[in-house]
């Protein structure tokens, strides 16, 4: 695809995170069947749902701008997803496979802090206000998630890590 | 590779962004020779002489942990970088292929947030506070790039993207 602006980078990466939140949420689905904790399981359920309003507020945006709401293949998350499930293979007891899954969650996380970061930006610049509105919402609920994960590790999971 | 426990996770991810950070480098290289802006090829050049010790800091801290300090392949990286390659190809114009790069810049940068904030956290857990103070230096100079890319990008060059 060829970019000759700021609106053709906008609608890219529109697209581009609208593949990533779908790969994110078949990822999710896997770390929360392979999580042992049921503190982890249940905030990754309930970042699942999150996700689910990702898509549709993505697919509301592209609706918006009259562009047809498609993902386009993200080769960043599908390299931390290969990642993700690397190590959840890898870890050989349950407690060293909860801290792997949150540090798999978190780079989710944060391919999509700075993607909605960079979108957020770009639409007010480009003055389209209502998706700026829209993707700060998601933008403020992956950087909770974020630090959900943190606080579920530094909290408990890691000193049970550390003690396997 | 098989993990049993948090030390080997450690020892691990210390590796997988001891290569992260090699490739980031070849990456930054690229982009500043692609960017337009004096503003932003100053930036990433900057930032590709903290990376070179963001390295050695990672070859400090596995050689006092008495393992050797060789990387290994990070399919997340590989795939932030190999979108950053097609962000600047497929950007036609200056100004576009510049807002570009600070986004390709801010992924990589973001990659390398998660990792490290999740390796001072076990560092600390495991002990290390040698590694940990380490790790917490290159956290904070990954962090201030991401933000001075920010900075960057809405002060002057997202408006230039704008109007091309």
């Amino acid at each position: 695809m060829s970019m000759k602006s700021l609106d053709d980078l906008f609608i890219h990466f529109l697209r581009d995170i609208l593949y990533a939140e779908k790969q994110a949420l078949k990822a999710m689905r896997t770390m929360e069947r392979k999580a042992s904790a049921d503190s982890l399981k249940t905030l990754i359920a309930a970042h699942q749902s999150e996700t689910e309003t990702h898509v549709e507020r993505l697919q509301t945006v592209l609706d918006g701008l009259g562009k047809s709401a498609r993902g386009v293949r993200c080769e960043a998350i599908d390299g931390i997803i290969e990642e993700a499930k690397e190590l959840m293979e890898e870890s050989e007891d349950e407690a060293t496979r909860d801290a792997a899954i949150i540090a798999a969650a978190q780079a989710v996380e944060h391919y999509e802090i700075t993607r909605y970061g960079t979108l957020v930006t770009w639409a007010k610049q480009l003055g389209h206000a209502d998706a700026a509105k829209l993707l700060s919402a998601t933008l403020s609920e992956e950087s909770a998630a974020d630090e959900k994960l943190s606080g579920l590790a530094t909290s408990t999971l890691n000193k049970q890590a550390a003690a396997a």
